[in-house]
């Protein structure tokens, strides 16, 4: 188990995140249950509902957390809850009153970007003179760079999500449906310390074209190519790796081949990664390595987002993104070819921006492995 | 299995949505991911992320599912796709641009209570003219009322939170933590077919004063009265009950005094129920007898919620709500008692609104019963 974060290292994170707030130019912030409320106070209500729970942060004054008051004793257990103001509203009142006198009537506030419309809505009506703006828009790199303890939480992940690739392996996949093969990989990740799993994607012949394809009711042949992404959460940090097999050692030409381009993609974006690097230039030098293999047209998505207390967040390896990689970062490279109607290859890992360079935290072969 | 929801039910319902917007004088609706969604086509990305998924309805046009690219092949397998025109943006386009050509640029809409604060920023953007409101403050009622293929797997679901309360009743309390009674309850709602728990509150003793606390390390002793609160989705659709258990017979003067409260307001506000109440009258209801046996401050929550896709949402049982039930209405009533640092009673049963009164879809006995 890692270290618990503290109240301290939470103090920390309200200060940083209220800082980077003014230096934006922002009166300050507005954040919602989810990964910004876990990261900057380290509580998680049970769940996102209708029920408005919201940390306002402003230079010069107290975090200060609203809380539906019957959800007040679960609040007051989070780690970080010390360190800022508890407030609670009661089922009656009127909700947004409880957060609206904490708000600079004429401010501008970053807003988690998962905050639920309803209450941005209820916010905006109540104080028609306050702007707001997402966090993605103002803020994105808030919880990008991981500090030391996220780091360890985020390579344990990818390290249990390396012995489930190498668990699944060894199962069968011939003659059982995708749906199968896809709750062994459920299973070895809950096995190796996953707490939730997010997505085990088994995508067999041409469903491995649809690169979100899940996984159904198809039976796996022999001869079928298989992609294989997964992922989840281990001590409340995302793992997230994928790997493409054959079932059968008869590797066709045109799969060899198309599986060449995206290892080399893969590599050669990886080994472009180092601090000051802009974040497009990573998914345009993987899909540099693909388009001149002729396969441009069938990478059909960015190169990789950021993972941290969520499998999905910033960085964006994609076009437009200039912003600079800071060591510290995490995030995937993952560059495919889809070939609609026939299968898909995709090669992914977790990578961290070092001092100098990156660093993988799934560190299985990349080789097309062959699955029985 | 029940029937699934085939075109035609989500051509129905996508008019009626529409037709309901017109009637609130509404321009159209935006539809989020989550159970608006699902309601309206039947679709269920695989995650919600800051990829723009939405629906727009809009009187007298086709209503358009804008999805990313790569989820296309997923959204074109609803059920309810074929009701509607299906359009997609690629990673590094401007996404909002997707879906501005489709509002009236002075129009006022109704967006999903779930939206991303994210999606509705950028959008408010792209069309300052355009005016947005929550469906829950225009149109809370657009999923209230359950058809008949609806109530039937609220129906199973109730009962197979039934079963499991039956299933609980038999295992050890006494000298296991929390957490284990509440994974045991958790196992029993998958094995009577649930495909996700959503809650397995396990309030004993003094945490059971505590509404929303779910199962913690704490160890049951003889003596604690325990509060039990579970429910998920079955094919769908959720279940939500709760009942307050004694371990051993010997049960004190006073926790039977206040599960005689809770249990006589359950049954008051039951009894109120038929069309044409406001909804509010039934937290009165239930709200007045426990307010006339002493305990009113120690009632600290609305009696009830809808249920339906989720196991949360309107119609709110709750002062203020003065909108009247209506005949296929669905949800919890649910008063309690919490004592605090002793003990936390709660008995919930979910309603359904019939021609003439109220029909229940938990039937597990009231008692106080005793667990071992």
């Amino acid at each position: 188990m890692p270290r618990p974060f503290t109240t301290e290292d939470y103090t920390a994170r309200l200060a940083r995140a209220t800082a980077e707030a003014s230096a934006a130019g922002l009166a300050g912030l507005v954040i919602a249950p989810g990964p910004d409320l876990a990261y900057l106070c380290g509580y998680t209500p049970t769940a996102i509902t209708e029920r408005l729970t919201a940390l306002v942060l402003t230079a010069g004054r107290e975090p200060a957390l609203v809380v539906p008051k019957l959800e007040r004793p679960d609040a007051e257990k989070a780690a970080g809850t010390p360190a800022l103001r508890l407030l609670d509203w009661t089922d009656g009142e009127d909700q947004y009153a409880a957060v609206t006198p904490l708000l600079d009537p004429a401010g501008r506030y970053g807003v988690s970007d998962n905050a639920w419309a309803m209450h941005l809505l209820g916010l905006q009506a109540a104080l028609p003179g306050v702007g707001f703006t997402s966090l993605t828009e103002t803020l994105p790199m808030l919880r990008a760079v991981k500090d030391v303890e996220e780091l360890e939480r985020l390579a344990a992940a990818g390290g249990a999500a390396d012995a489930a690739y190498r668990g699944i392996l060894e199962v069968e996949f011939a003659g059982r449906r995708e749906t199968d093969v896809a709750a062994d990989l459920g299973a070895l990740l809950i096995q190796y310390g996953h707490s939730q799993v997010d997505f085990t994607v088994v995508g067999s012949g041409p469903n491995g074209a649809d690169p979100h394809h899940e996984a159904d009711e198809r039976v796996i042949r022999p001869g079928d190519t298989v992609v294989l992404d997964f992922g989840g959460l281990k001590d409340g940090y995302g793992s997230d790796t994928t790997r493409t097999v054959h079932v059968s050692p008869d590797v066709p030409a045109e799969v060899q081949r198309v599986h060449d381009v995206v290892r080399l993609a893969q590599q050669t974006a990886f080994e472009a990664v180092r601090p000051g690097v802009g974040c497009q230039e990573i998914d345009r030098i993987a899909r540099r390595v693909i388009t001149e293999a002729g396969y441009g047209e069938y990478f059909i998505h960015r190169t990789g987002h950021g993972i941290g207390l969520t499998t999905h967040e910033p960085p964006y390896l994609v076009e437009g993104e200039e912003r600079p990689l800071v060591p510290g970062m995490c995030f995937s490279i993952e560059p495919g070819i889809y070939l609609p109607g026939r299968f898909g290859v995709r090669i992914e890992d977790i990578v961290t921006v070092t001092a100098t360079g990156g660093r993988r935290l799934n560190n299985t072969p990349h080789e097309l492995a062959v699955v029985s």
